[in-house]
């Protein structure tokens, strides 16, 4: 029996808004597993911001998908046939398996998911790469004190709603800027964030000024632009910037926005950090038991937002990401 | 008897290149030191082109110079009366004296300046701000390693020449960008910098990738704008880029130009970090006993341009800043 793969490739590189014509969904026989590799079923796939960066030509933290390639996706999914020796039929596993219904891999960087720990699609949230950027990135990179004021942009998304609760978990004053009433209102109700700014309704460094009266301390960046800009007006001293993302500048087509005011990071003596969660490999069995552990207590909580669709449905939900639709981790939970 | 005082005072808050008219020079009696002042008189005043920064409204790392105020300034001057107990006529003093000839002064702030040491213009540049920066700004906010490679902007420059020296005495690849022929053959024929890239001679990120093949781990920035650019796209793994300055931006009438590329901090896991050297006070001495050292073992020289003239003659010298026109520290050496 021949499985049928469906497939979405890269079609062209896309000039802001990724859009249909960007892509080539088609369907084509699965490979079949050589000795020593295996093959998945992908059933979740993790639709990420840092896509969109992939989708550009030249080297970032990764190389680009190239034009023709399966568009990178992490992923989870089940062996359904394996000619290696570490993996068996029925493993669930994580790796970047890409967008698409089966994958052959040989196991590189796929690691096994502990479903008695929690569901699959929070391993691809609190407990997969969401979680772990936002442990070190917050902890390592941002290095909050107890009573500091950590601000995070993107708060409602998958990293920045961790790393917010993070910031809260270590004693931190947490606020967060999202889109709208209903996410900050979840910051603050649900997920326990002291305050929650909505970017949308008013002046962000007004609205910076009321709810971090003494300054930022821990600045954790997903969006870029305008809400950078804001925050480093508002720095403490001594202030730490974490580059996490920027995801208002992903789909720009003219020349991105810098930080205009950078020098703020010399009025404030402070200091802006780039970071790349791959560094950490060594460490995410620490972050995961970790991450794990407030999970069950209770203290740490994992929102995903799983849409059922298809392959041929990757295209449409990777847009929600850039119209702000999602809460929490955006997932494509693959029918059946 | 009663001295005149030239006085230099801030009429309008400049848009772009600072004009005669933001400017009103006035001769005025001097006034007398009270019980615990003394009177200066200036001999050399300090031209930086942080002076262009404090001419703005809106509190930076210092409160702006206020419109009708003298002229901030660093600057040596000679004891001239004192009803002061730690300071006696005679004594030659480095203090804020603002551009004037004569100031009266508390003693706050004012340090001796050691002429047995070197000559007081050396105390404005190697021995003065100029040689601070350069020293804790390489050192404890670049940390360089020895076999690293230290890129520097406005390294002609009174900061910027120093801590390419110092960068050369830790046993670092020093790499100097200048503007013109003679300030880069300066740089590597007398001051021992490794390489120099002329900025005015063609594409700055081609040169600096001949210049610094394994990139840069330490970028010391006194320009900003399309220089921090190109060295942000030329970043080695786990640079720290040091803000010290933003000389191309001081003048923009427009918005300042950020780093549009500020996410190769991300890509390159480096750091960004601003520093303002009065927080270094309490260790100023332990640089000035290494700085003094290294002048005299001939390690380091110190370079000033010093122009003669008067106190109205102080507008057109600040210019030169801007005009790239200075090798080295300016200063005014005001005419007895």
């Amino acid at each position: 029996m021949t499985l049928t793969n469906t497939v979405c490739r890269l079609a062209a590189r896309p000039v802001g808004l990724p859009k249909v014509s960007d892509w080539r969904i088609s369907d084509e026989p699965a490979a079949a597993p050589a000795d020593g590799e295996f093959l998945v079923q992908v059933e979740y796939l993790s639709v990420d911001p840092a896509m969109r960066t992939w989708m550009n030509a030249g080297r970032s933290y990764v190389p680009p998908v190239e034009i023709g390639e399966v568009m990178r996706a992490g992923a989870i999914g089940r062996v359904i046939e394996s000619r290696h020796p570490d993996f068996a039929t029925g493993d669930e596993v994580f790796g970047a398996f890409g967008v698409q219904r089966y994958a052959v891999s040989d196991g590189r960087d796929v690691t096994p998911v502990d479903t008695t720990l929690a569901p699959a699609p929070v391993h691809l949230g609190a407990l997969g790469i969401s979680g772990l950027t936002a442990y070190f990135g917050l902890l390592d990179v941002g290095r909050p004190q107890p009573g500091q004021t950590v601000v995070i942009s993107g708060a409602a998304g998958s990293v920045g709603s961790i790393a917010g609760q993070i910031a809260r978990i270590k004693g931190c004053r947490a606020v967060g800027i999202a889109g709208g009433e209903d996410k900050c209102r979840w910051l603050v109700e649900e997920l326990g964030f002291d305050a929650a700014i909505d970017y949308k309704s008013g002046d962000l460094r007004s609205q910076l000024k009321t709810s971090a009266p003494e300054g930022i301390d821990v600045f954790f960046d997903n969006v870029g632009g305008a809400t950078l800009e804001a925050a480093l007006s508002r720095l403490a001293r001594g202030a730490r910037v974490v580059i996490c993302g920027a995801i208002s500048q992903y789909n720009a087509s003219g020349e991105l926005r810098g930080p205009a005011n950078y020098m703020q990071l010399l009025v404030a003596r402070a200091s802006m950090t780039g970071f790349v969660i791959f560094d950490y490999a060594d460490r995410y069995r620490e972050a995961v038991v970790q991450l794990a552990d407030w999970l069950r207590s209770g203290d740490l909580r994992s929102r995903e937002q799983v849409v059922e669709g298809g392959i041929g449905d990757f295209p449409e939900v990777l847009l929600k990401l850039f119209r702000g639709d999602n809460t929490g981790k955006l997932i494509l939970a693959l029918a059946s």
